[in-house]
């Protein structure tokens, strides 16, 4: 990219990034009784890129959506991210105490607390949905729920969560460990794309090119994020680093090796790219700077 | 009620906690990865009264409504009601062993699976609602959805069990007790007949009535938990029996004492009968007969 695009990117992406912030600021309740709220807020406000909010909005953009519904959805998507990350690091999983360079959710308000704040955002992401006062079409509404209930659930994000666990110590071959990272962290960010597509009207090849698209985007940030577990250090990245060969857990890195898992990295993204160019859309711009942010990335 | 109406209640319910059990069994996926959907079978099927589900059919019956969208909306609050015991009996919450005459879901599956399966029990309760090849007009889905999202919330469910955890110790005072219930267990039996109501199309009134009918029926379930709690034993209740006083949480029986708490009980169910005939809805049999049984059972 230019550095014209590369600036442009840079603002937009940090505009969004605030709008996003703002927003879920509003939507997640100050006032939950006994400290709930608190906990809710502390595990989603001031922390993470936002990387599935951006594709919702850059998505939605491109198929010239629904800007209220855009937001609605890159809301829930990052409340469903959310509160996969509170029950991840909660001791009976993960067992993590630093995230997002803070104190993860149950070292500061508890176990049972994190457990409670996670529920209540998953309720909460699909409440942001379904407005309530007629401000999104209903078919959209539905379609929106759908999507997100399909990726978070067994067959998408805590499926794969389930097969995480199951595989500590066993050597999966290449096809497990895609399917498994296709749920855990791929189904969300491909709903981020589908669910940004489904705020506006397109047609059934963009809407494959499209899924496509976040399936590939989806994968290659797994495959990056493997990579910065193995050469990051716990600063940079705001979380405990080394943890996956820590808990002798599957990777892209243990399986290809770094330089294998980068080359993986790198066709996964230029499928993405192709994929988009394969869309026919011509808003595309910002969904090709957000797969090359995803291969940039360094926390 | 005459003998001939108790009979055919009991055949009713039978007939439907029948049906209840086979949509439910069919929902919940058998095949979901590593072992999760066996967890989440275990958690959902064969156990239980199924007083959610059959408030939503029966109110759907009075209102003439939807008989698949009030099928899906039944299992759908069971699904969240099922991840909420889940998720409460884990060691952090409450720490229980038996639910419903049974190995708690984390003492047979392990903390981690049972984190997993109430999360994934929770996305697929909302994806029931949103069958996706048209079955269920968007309108009814949307408003489905929406109905559930805030009872199993930081305003319902989620915020009550945060209170409830919150108050251990202290002495409530009734209109704190009172409010703690109404969102920890009021909300998703006040939702069961909401949703119910929303399956088919009641006016104004009606649909007052019928939500005033659930606040009551709900607070007058929990009133009558709290004296099972010190009345019955733990094989009868098929879990843990006197954990409230044990873990000196405040129930309506140690704040009226158990005469007081039965009268109050009474004068609950009154109130959700007088509502019934407030709503002005000809076919109200099978809610005062359920109203009935919530004041009657002994498990």
């Amino acid at each position: 990219m230019t550095a014209a695009v590369l600036a442009s990117f840079a603002d937009w992406r940090a505009a969004q990034q605030a709008a996003v912030e703002q927003a879920l600021s509003r939507f997640v309740p100050a006032d939950a009784p006994a400290g709930l709220g608190e906990a809710m807020r502390y595990a989603v406000l001031d922390g993470g890129k936002r990387l599935r909010p951006l594709l919702v909005l850059a998505t939605s953009a491109a198929v010239q959506g629904h800007a209220e519904a855009a937001m609605r959805a890159a809301c829930a998507v990052e409340l469903i991210h959310a509160y996969s990350l509170v029950h991840d690091d909660m001791p009976c999983m993960d067992n993590d105490v630093l995230r997002r360079g803070k104190p993860t959710v149950h070292v500061k308000f508890g176990e049972a607390q994190a457990l409670l704040a996670g529920d209540a955002l998953q309720a909460l992401a699909f409440e942001l949905l379904v407005p309530g006062e007629g401000s999104l079409p209903d078919a959209m509404s539905a379609r929106l729920c759908r999507l997100l209930a399909l990726a978070a659930g067994a067959d998408g994000m805590a499926g794969g969560q389930a097969v995480d666990l199951a595989s500590v110590g066993i050597a999966l071959d290449q096809p497990s460990l895609e399917a498994m990272h296709r749920r855990k962290t791929g189904a969300l960010l491909q709903a981020s794309v589908t669910m940004g597509a489904a705020t506006g009207t397109v047609g059934a090849p963009a809407l494959a090119a499209l899924t496509d698209y976040g399936a590939r985007l989806g994968l290659a940030f797994q495959v990056v994020d493997d990579i910065l577990d193995v050469t990051a250090d716990s600063a940079t990245l705001g979380k405990t680093a080394g943890k996956d060969a820590a808990a002798d857990k599957p990777t892209f890195v243990s399986l290809l090796g770094l330089a294998g898992a980068q080359a993986y990295a790198d066709a996964a993204l230029a499928q993405a790219h192709e994929a988009l160019r394969r869309s026919g859309l011509a808003e595309t711009g910002t969904l090709h700077a957000l797969a090359d942010w995803v291969g940039q990335r360094n926390s």
